[in-house]
């Protein structure tokens, strides 16, 4: 328990709970990763997909308060215009703020934001204290806090583009460690057809968080197929783009293609033109070779696969693959924010962290899938539609955030997320 | 053998092979879906999804003229422009004029396009007669006729968008009989977890034509379910609508949502307002209530199975019912053009005709998928993003164009199909 | 009187009266311009600016019915749904078919068109003789005849642009002779500054007709300034192009330049990439250097004027020049419908016909402006913003509609009009 | 002299030159503007016509220092990078960042600007007390004062817009009077035709301050006419909404009431719908039904003259009501920064001040204008195209920027602005 955690906890005779605990660690852990960002920072909105550091304090914040605090009848908000401020979508407890107008929210102030997340922080702490939370509002804290780790995914993502954006390209941190990956050969492995299962119980009738859309748990016939052992590195991928990937209609989908065009990708969203450098958090670095390539759509990842005369894997043979393995990677607690080569030894490395992903499932409800119960079953359910999965979490996830199951999405379009690719090819 | 037909095929000694007297009948019957047009009706293009029928008689045309004709060297074809005028999407062989555009094409006229068609029948006649198409041409031109045939299916949406477009909205035939269906209580078919033989050998390694996203046949694991015994009619439909179904977010997927507000949806796209009534190829007609509802979209299709606390089926669990059933139903061929109830007695009825079925599915490729080779590679492939699977066929389809395995795909928001749904649940 | 007109007009024992002359040549003009236009051709709208040449012919023809036949009490319509479809933009009367949505309109037929039209001629021919016209409306049906001659101008304008359009760009007619225009070396006439009367006496007020945007007669003061003898020619306007004119934005307005930057304009609407041929109503051409350029938007003009170091000028400066000239030039009834050189011999040539002159003057209201009475206000009142002022008349224009006080109007990104320029400076 | 504006000056034993003050005097007034602000407050850009606070401040002094300080050979800027942020729209001397994304620029931060206001201020104020700057940069520094005090005006208005664009609404300051107006009857002051000087005498030839585009004094005829003895007021313009005026096309121009519907106008952009209250840069108050309605469009104001059957006044006509009037008025000296009812006596009031007063002048150029030399060229120039002059200054304009030759222009959409209308009126 770091210093700023066990100075949010209440000063009690007796111990916190581990929902408290947990709690004050990761809400503090949000404040860490906005502390470079200075009140002008924390506003930059550069696309309607991203959020301003700013709202994501906020509207972490306004979860707990609207579906924790907010529970327990007459509880007074602690400021009723904020409601509409700070809701993103659940459009069953009303109306929301427009999403392209986030970043033009000048008022509250960071302060303010800032303000009332220690307040929160304080009546939240306070009634897990004093054990009067119900049942459902210990629940949903629970979910909460997985909720507030998204966020801090999207935060980094989201400042990252900003940054980006902005013709001086600052840097969001200038001590992010970088070592250079070693080689590590491609290589194949081969699964025969099986059934596996594949999800998470059903939570909360089951203790083990998860969410809605990772359960329940159930059989699915897995084709004999193979499976890369890493990656597809910046190397291979630069390959791809210097064959001229980028001009060949043959290797897309017709609407990524389309994009392609429309919006003249050339290369990875944060390469250079000169294909040797890349934006990071750190600024731009050289392009390490042997790292996961990074910041790719759906569309780029499956084109370079159809280019290697291969494929995406599915979400069933990602999940498959993990089992029995470790959840080790480098995730964000290892604080280079940004992917590397693999570090440890096995036949199938990198599963989980450096870079999500991408599969070839649409993102869909399982076989028995139940949306969680009232407001919240907004969360997930209502976007299964036009999303792919992508697996395995990335340098920028919390570690104790992901699970082999767990199932990001996004839109094939999306490229300003941590997410690469790993090959996958039908086996006769 | 009908007359037009008869009259298309070369007058020879030897009788005219299987393969002669389908390309004659297939080119007859687009000959004749099109006879109610006038030049000008057949120019319109209502929207960009859709093209005209003129464009849709040319276009079939080329595709013999390209795929067939001019696999031979030194094919001389009959007017070069138009290869860019009427290639759809086939990048690998040059560029194609603009799909929004095609309504502004006077020119070629409409007899030209007709006197095009016969020259263009008279000399792939001749080259069968004659034995001298390649195998691979020969399969080019197979494949062509079930192009042609999707394309008969797209003539008719495609008019019936165009004359409701008209604030006259006239008729395309006004000689369609419409008989009222009878009410048949829904019910609902249990399936236990089974592992089912999905999809259709790959042709032409195999003789029985099917398209190559049909293939490869493999095994999925179909969990238990419920499968409803005939499609929802309008009357079930009429009371989602009635109960608000339009105005309340929940029911919808996110971005169905949204397009239902952007657009203004209220009711199916050819319902009047008072819900009584709708538009159809021989124009307004009282709503049947007991006829399968038709022209939703994906959105409205899943939005109402979520208001009965069902869902759509997947596509497998689709493909699973209709194991050792007849391919039977209301097609095009029975010249209603338009769904009406059920005929058929069954403990499952409809499968086949009348409306095509929204399923779950998003359309992505077989395991072990491959594209057709070659420029036709192009067919299928590349549009395995962002469409949902259809099963089943329509009140506009040609009846020997369907296979069980067959999978059509739209966009989730097209409404202009002769779309339906039928029920599924999970099962316990 | 041609044998057209003659066989219009009712045969009686009275000679017809000027009016019902006038209306039936007129009218037989335009059907004679719309006689080279199939069905299809006559439905084509290639832009939301243009209408298609059929629905030209049908409002042109609803003018009358509905400002001259329906102004007595009682009057059956031939059809009640087409006042909605072929109402422009009279909202006092009613809400009208959106504009975009023109080519959509296969029915009512061509021919029902032609009908449409024979039968209101003959009913407002009859009415004529019959003398049961109030003055009313006889006053509008002069003015649908200045209307429909207006529509003549566009029929042509717009079906260039839909016959461009297409990639197989037809000539609209292959009669047209083209002979080559004499060099005439450019020079300046100048002007002391003057007090001068522009305009037209306020009509019905007075007998001659002129359009309420002419109106009143007023003394404007025209400063000193040199007004260019001719019109620019197209090897002056190549020069501005070679010169990289359609590169360096200091040549242009601001709105202009971004506007040439996002179509990618490279040289005038019609002319091609080698900047050698043009396309006319007569199909591709060799450019005539000394023919004057057209086609051009106000935006393109003025860059050039200012390239030259000059201006346009205003719409009173180029009244000014007519002062005591006949109204004598190339128009329609040249039926050369394309601008060649001078043929009159004279200080200051080409002020009419050949090419509308763009000038400086945003089209607004005289001093003492009053829109036409009643439903006809919104004739041209409510266009004035946003639109510049060219003068004189076209190769497209026929020769009575045309007036020295004649103000036609668009906005200064049409480039569809037989629009060029005349150069103006200032004069110390 | 304040003293704020005395610490910025250099203590020298020479009195600093009037020019000199005069720069210290201008660059402190909008530091001063933007105090209440803070950082993130000056980051906000609510629509593509509006520029962060912090925007205005960084470039009204890049102003400075290219056209200043860098026109002396060997200069080096202070952040060379910033020369393409700040760049407005000036193509002759290299690419501009986009407009649109100005909002997104949380670096430089404001602090940065500051210090570079500060560091130019330094470099400017030394060059003038050095002598050393040319007469061209002289020129070039005074343009720059005016053009800074141009910018004050719109960080004013932008800031207004950013508020009452964030959902909390907060005021720009608490402690700005409010004094209600007294009622003055609306009179017509009635002039005879006549010539009159326009314009002012062309500078830097001349020594008198003046734009390029009120440039060269010229004559001109102005009709017989009556001009509103004061603005139109807001309990008149409510008169007109509650009329319907908002609903009825007749009284709009075309393009005008196409945007209407578009937007759904219902009120003057600041007006609540109740017709009671208006945001104001003090935060909302009640509607003083006897001050100046403000924040209209060219189109409402065009329209609400229309209602009364009069129109707006040519620039000529308020410019020849100027004659021998003291340039008095609200101006944004009397830190009120909201119109206000007329406090001078007299035929005519309120010609300056308080609103900009839309004219029904198109903005062109005067006969003879030349814009500036050189880069400056773009100033004006460029924009003589789709935008309408107003006259007469606002609340919100310094009082010693504004002439009676003033001619500033927006587009007629243009709603943020401090700008209503005075009536005028043809006389027979």
């Amino acid at each position: 328990m770091n210093t700023a955690v066990a100075a949010a906890l209440p000063h009690t005779a007796a111990p916190p709970s581990p929902l408290a605990v947990r709690y004050a660690t990761v809400r503090a852990r949000t404040l860490a990763l906005a502390a470079p960002l200075s009140a002008e920072d924390a506003m930059v909105q550069s696309m309607p997909d991203a959020s301003p550091a700013k709202w994501h304090l906020a509207h972490t914040t306004w979860f707990f308060e609207r579906f924790v605090l907010a529970t327990r009848p007459g509880y007074a908000p602690i400021d009723a215009d904020w409601h509409y401020l700070f809701n993103s979508y659940y459009q069953s407890i009303g109306p929301a703020h427009a999403r392209p107008q986030r970043g033009l929210l000048s008022r509250p102030t960071l302060d303010e934001v800032l303000h009332f997340r220690a307040e929160i922080d304080q009546r939240v702490l306070a009634a897990l204290q004093a054990g009067n939370l119900s049942e459902q509002a210990q629940h949903q804290l629970l979910l909460g806090l997985h909720h507030e780790q998204q966020h801090q995914e999207l935060l980094l993502t989201d400042i990252k583009h900003a940054f980006w954006s902005n013709p001086l390209q600052p840097a969001y941190r200038t001590d992010l460690p970088a070592s250079p990956a070693r080689a590590l050969p491609l290589q194949w492995r081969s699964s025969p057809e099986r059934i596996v299962e594949i999800g998470a119980p059903v939570w909360p009738t089951q203790s083990t968080f998860a969410y809605d859309n990772e359960s329940p748990v159930h059989r699915a016939l897995v084709p004999a197929h193979a499976l890369a052992n890493r990656p597809v590195n910046n190397e291979e991928y630069r390959q791809f783009v210097q064959a001229g990937g980028y001009r060949e209609p043959r290797w897309w989908m017709s609407e990524g293609w389309t994009l392609c065009q429309e919006q003249q990708w050339q290369h990875p969203l944060y390469w250079d033109d000169a294909l040797e450098r890349e934006f990071t958090l750190g600024g731009w670095r050289a392009l390490d070779p042997h790292a996961p390539v990074c910041h790719l759509s759906y569309f780029e990842a499956d084109a370079y696969a159809r280019w290697c005369d291969a494929r995406l894997p599915t979400e069933f043979e990602w999940e498959a693959a993990t089992a029995g393995r470790a959840l080790r990677g480098r995730f964000a607690d290892a604080d280079q924010l940004h992917p590397g080569g693999a570090e440890e030894e096995g036949d199938i490395v990198q599963l989980f962290g450096d870079v999500w992903e991408w599969t070839s499932s649409a993102y869909g409800p399982y076989p028995g899938f139940r949306t969680f119960p009232g407001n919240l079953g907004e969360y997930n359910g209502k976007f299964m539609c036009g999303q792919w999965v992508l697996r395995g979490g990335s340098c920028a996830t919390p570690a104790d955030h992901l699970r082999a199951s767990y199932r990001n999405f996004f839109a094939p379009s999306a490229r300003w997320q941590f997410a690469g690719l790993r090959l996958a090819r039908d086996v006769a």
